[in-house]
């Protein structure tokens, strides 16, 4: 392990790094209030710069001393292009850039282990419900489809195109305003139009229950079995495994019964 | 295996078939554009036509390939069902046939082997639900015809008929705009609505709840079931197994035990 | 059994009632449209009439059949309660009696066991439920009284009263409406009401969301094992009885080995 | 035990005690309406005033009986909190005082065993969400921050400030009007804000969803384990455990074999 090395991943090194995201959090907080940005602005944005600088120079010597290890992290990654944007020219056209540069407070994340396992676990669910994710799509996007033949004539402004539609059905995946806002206005031209929406409603709820449930479940057992290795080393005892042990047992049984005589 | 069966059961045709459910899948999106319909209509049009008779060529050589067994894969059917739609005629009234042509970009489920499972684990869920959904509505129907008679005159528009009640009784499960369209206009005329309304929330939501948990545990244990079959051959040990097989060793240490002087 | 218990319980009778439920569930349907009334009224309601004495004299049957025996089955009651209704005066005033007259509908679930199962597993969790029901009471109430008085003065149409307070707060219960409708509007008049119902709404919805969860866990418990009892006879094994079994085993393979020498 | 202590903690003060607080909570409710108050209002606020004395004498006799141990116990530091509100000054600006007074019908939570293991067993949760709890937070901090920055000059009522943004957003995690109130008015003004509030509705239901279940499966297996401990005086058998005994056995049963002849 080099000198930089044991400098960048210093407790100390970390815990700067720590309270600086944290300083910065704040003073990106206090940066959308007119009245502070006019007494404090200046001294605000100096100091935004300054935190800003010291990211760069801390990630540079990590990546220096890492260097290919440094993009196998994920949570380096991570850290390099959230402070990357900040870099970024934000001016004119470009002002959304301005505002994911608060991007950069999402380093807490990388900075707490709790929060780290937290994503990570969450992460971690996500390509177990790649099916059902590609399932609601198909159904969103066919519903679409079909929403915009449809309806798009008499309701413009919510069926006019492909991406309205979209999002009115996910609107209406959401339950909020389905009712009042999109079906009962319909029902006056299209009298039937009550049974695609009951049958999208019923149909994406229980897709979405399953797909949150599903991916909750598998993330709650992968937790417990990761708890439990950390404990004891070993992954869960399953009733398989018993019932092997067992089995076992009762065949040295037998066979200690049999030269018995 | 004759020849025809194993053409369209060729790993080449089946990905050109998938391959086409998803070109037919961005064309009919396309489709809903006007401006992309006015420069590029009749090539959509014609590819579209194209792609529909490779399926009806397909559909038709499977039939004759797999004869009455065509019939009896629900798959197959499906796949003969929503490809049927789209040669029935679709012009003056038959405008939602038109829409309903959509439901071949369905197909993708019955080619993608991971979303088939899913499907096939949600509809399986469905035979153990219907005691629970044949009491929520049952539910839905009394309270409806009793809505109808209470409050039919003073709000017309959402009680005025069986229908009209039974929808806006659904709005209620879904808990959408229940308080400020539904029952706070009610309490001017009927100041005791709220019991009716409240009473009918509370025993649809935990209804709807139940029958939703009930069916994704379900669901997900017989998926842990044939996930378990699939690797080992057997269904999941139970407790009782285990504990038939302590007990039977306990029987022969017993006999062990006895001749054994 | 007496000549007259064989005839309430025979197949034939049981089927016939069910059938004159379902037919009076339509009848009563189809009495909500003024048109049908207009053309078959007098027939719809002679047929109800006819319906509704068959229900009273097959009652009325089971009761002498059965004596105090009548009285202890809660389905028997429940069907006594819902005939009994129709029988009350329904002119002037008493409308709502004509409503409630539907409930007969509800016989349906007496009828069908596979209803009768669902609708015992759900009111035998209610009891398992009650401590955490009287907190979500508790904190409604509290949560009310505080409202009237903060609130009560500048909404008097949302908080004026306990009773409005209390049915507001319900609404915020379900999340329907609770910023446009409540909060966004109090906030101008009081500008720190947010902390009021932010934290309400957080305190109410983690308690209702634990209060379903556990219901419904335990419903599945006890459904799970009575399943399991129907099935097997006995209740489903336990972990600890695998532990005692096998302890008990080893114990007397511990006695086997210290006699052997 | 001193006598004080027998005093204080004997069934028939704690009936009293709980009577009065039932009684105080009635009262408290009536005193909310302007029509009793008229009427019965001096009474009603003699009958408080001397509950409260006794609530005040009570306390004092317990925390002199216990002393340090008083302290020590959190339901005593709560009745405490809640009887003290009560003596504040509540005139002119602290008018919030006066309703906070309300808080002490939280007492019968401390009354009442079944509702002291409820809140015990929420409120036990608590600490094992804390991370998933701070991500919550530091994902809406970092939205609000970019929606101020980006939505609050074209909606200044919804984005205007970090606070108004903050409060916009938890509306948008309860799903509550997100479409009609805060998206749709947007899309004229920023046609891609959709992408900020779907990915933040993606994220932030995931989250807080994942946090409910958690949350809640932590507290039943609490509750289960410490029923289980009430029962049999050990925690419940794990599957390592019986497996751990299986082993030793079949180690016993291997010795036991070796030097038999």
């Amino acid at each position: 392990m080099s000198a930089l090395t044991r400098l960048v991943e210093h407790p100390v090194t970390e815990r700067v790094v720590l309270a600086l995201v944290i300083v910065n959090a704040i003073t990106l907080g206090l940066e959308t209030s007119p009245s502070v940005m006019a007494r404090f602005g200046p001294a605000l944005v100096a100091l935004d710069q300054a935190i800003l600088a010291v990211f760069v120079v801390e990630l540079a010597l990590r990546l220096v001393a890492r260097r290919a290890a440094f993009f196998r992290d994920p949570w380096s990654v991570f850290d390099l292009v959230v402070v990357g944007i900040a870099l970024l020219p934000a001016s004119g056209p470009f002002q959304v850039v301005r505002a994911l540069r608060v991007l950069r407070v999402f380093r807490l994340i990388t900075r707490i282990p709790s929060l780290r396992r937290v994503v990570g676990a969450l992460v971690g669910a996500l390509p177990g419900m790649s099916s059902i994710v590609l399932l609601l799509l198909l159904v969103l996007y066919v519903f679409a489809v079909m929403a915009t033949q449809l309806f798009g004539a008499d309701m413009p402004d919510r069926f006019g195109t492909l991406g309205l539609s979209l999002l009115t059905l996910f609107q209406l995946v959401t339950l909020d305003g389905w009712s009042g806002e999109v079906v009962r206005p319909l029902l006056e031209t299209h009298p039937y139009s009550w049974i695609f929406f009951i049958l999208f409603i019923l149909v994406s709820s229980f897709t979405v229950f399953n797909l949150f449930i599903g991916v909750v479940v598998n993330a709650m057992q992968a937790e417990h079995e990761a708890e439990r290795i950390e404990k004891t080393g070993r992954p869960p005892a399953s009733l398989e495994e018993v019932l092997a042990e067992v089995k076992k047992l009762r065949a040295e049984v037998a066979a200690l019964k049999a030269p018995a005589p």
